[in-house]
């Protein structure tokens, strides 16, 4: 009979990191009980619990329901384009809120919720926990943030165990279309023209395996505060995309420079890892290169898949 | 007939500066939408909308029925000794932040919301709203930060108008009788001792209806942002107490030194007030000296009640 590590449960579990986060919670020995507005099909190693967190009552039935010793909060909004700005973000703001206090309130133990590097000032190179300044521009980077204050202090006064995995650059399987590694994937897998940025800028992109991988190291440490979740290494994004464009066959395709930088996007924005490596003692499991091989295999298979279909 | 400046959703409005908010918000031409669980008594001039808002269909039925221009929010967990630390304080984020979504998509144009000193980082003399940091020691600070932060993304994004008005020392009729100058006051006129810190440290103490006054003028002007609300002077505890005192004419039941000062107790917490004169052009309308007379005069009149009845 295997030993439980504790019975945790995760939000946002239909979602991008929240999918990938099943099996490393199952790996590492919890029992995983997942919150999503619908059931992933097909995943049974799991006790599924149907509900829209944005509903006060569904959130405390979740947890009513669960009876977790930990937590391991992902959901929010995250639409492509919308996100940064929406005023849904007040409202997954006052939700995690009460998600915490349930939590806390039903003998909970230890809680760890998912922040974002658009929390820092992106006027450096490098972000360290400790030393860069928490000046977010955006109204979701402030949101995260305030969710971030609170919960330590909170945690401060209760002796609640949490801690903030802040996510830099994700990528991998079943991430967003919209987004960049997967829309010049798509494009040049359909032959279509990928219109890119001049690709200057540098960031610190992780599979998101390893991304969930780390969040599940976290939440088995007992470590306390804001952890980044990154790699620690940048890649130049006219890299990645020339990579793309090399591994599917079609740098014909590719058109850097065809779109405007945004405004705003700094040229650098890269995790300093040290605590993540030394005090949750997390490295990530592979390369960028095979990371993007890897991925790049996915959308290839989807999109022969969707061919055949 | 009057011109209305507005129709205004006044929070916490039996509460110690609601309730002294109420002329102002008259007096400015305001048409005053009251919040409160239980109606005050005798005030006729204004319509209310009894509500917990905590309760979340009861805050945006309440805006629903009020449709307010304007909101003034006061509303907050204040139960002396027990809010610093408490875990209510979540709660009133929560609700606060459901408030200002409902304001704002019932067509609402101006708010304005108290937020405290207990943001700023405890370790100067004078606290300015641009230059002092803001590292809340407590749970209540941090919740009134984040909700500050939060009220100032959600304007640049949104561009609802809004400010954010830091509450320093208040004190006057209907304050909480265990706080500083109601618990010495009412100890002196019931001729029992009062027992004190040894007073050595120096605050910004102003009269509940200026405080209240200076929160209306914020309200009335387009001045964004975080403005400090006191007088800008400081007062030495123990001259408060022997003032009192003398005033009361029993010196000689002050124990200054029978009890220890709070741990943390910074020696000085003074507002820099330069936005509030400069920016919002208020000044409280009467000298400390005379605030505080005006205070022992009504707790004395309290105490006559209290013995007639």
């Amino acid at each position: 009979m295997k030993l439980h590590k504790g019975r945790v449960l995760l939000t946002g579990a239909s979602g991008f990191i929240g999918r990938a986060a099943i099996n490393p919670l199952l790996g590492a020995g919890f029992e995983v009980h997942a919150v999503a507005r619908h059931a992933l099909p097909g995943v049974s190693e799991v006790t599924w619990h149907e509900a829209d967190l944005l509903d006060e009552r569904a959130i405390k039935a979740a947890v009513a329901a669960a009876g977790p010793s930990h937590l391991l909060h992902f959901a929010w909004y995250a639409e492509p384009g919308k996100y940064w700005s929406s005023v849904a973000n007040v409202d997954w703001l006052r939700a995690s809120l009460v998600l915490m206090r349930a939590f806390h309130e039903s003998g909970g133990r230890r809680a760890v919720m998912a922040g974002t590097c658009a929390e820092y000032e992106w006027s450096a190179d490098a972000y360290s926990e400790g030393g860069s300044p928490l000046r977010p521009a955006t109204l979701y980077g402030t949101c995260k943030n305030a969710l971030q204050e609170v919960l330590a202090a909170f945690s401060r006064q209760t002796g609640l165990s949490t801690a903030w995995g802040r996510i830099f650059f994700p990528f991998g399987p079943h991430e967003h279309r919209s987004r960049l590694i997967p829309s010049v994937a798509c494009s040049l897998l359909e032959g279509r023209v990928a219109e890119c940025t001049p690709g200057e800028q540098v960031r610190d992109f992780m599979h998101v395996d390893d991304v969930a991988a780390a969040f599940v190291a976290l939440l088995a440490s007992d470590v306390a505060g804001a952890v980044n979740i990154g790699s620690g290494s940048g890649v130049r994004v006219k890299d990645i995309v020339r990579s793309i464009g090399g591994q599917i066959g079609h740098s014909d395709l590719i058109r850097l420079g065809a779109r405007p930088m945004p405004a705003g996007d700094p040229p650098s924005i890269v995790a300093n890892v040290t605590r993540l490596q030394n005090e949750v003692g997390w490295r990530p499991s592979r390369s960028f290169e095979t990371a993007l091989s890897d991925t790049l295999a996915w959308w290839r298979n989807c999109h022969d898949q969707a061919r055949t279909a």
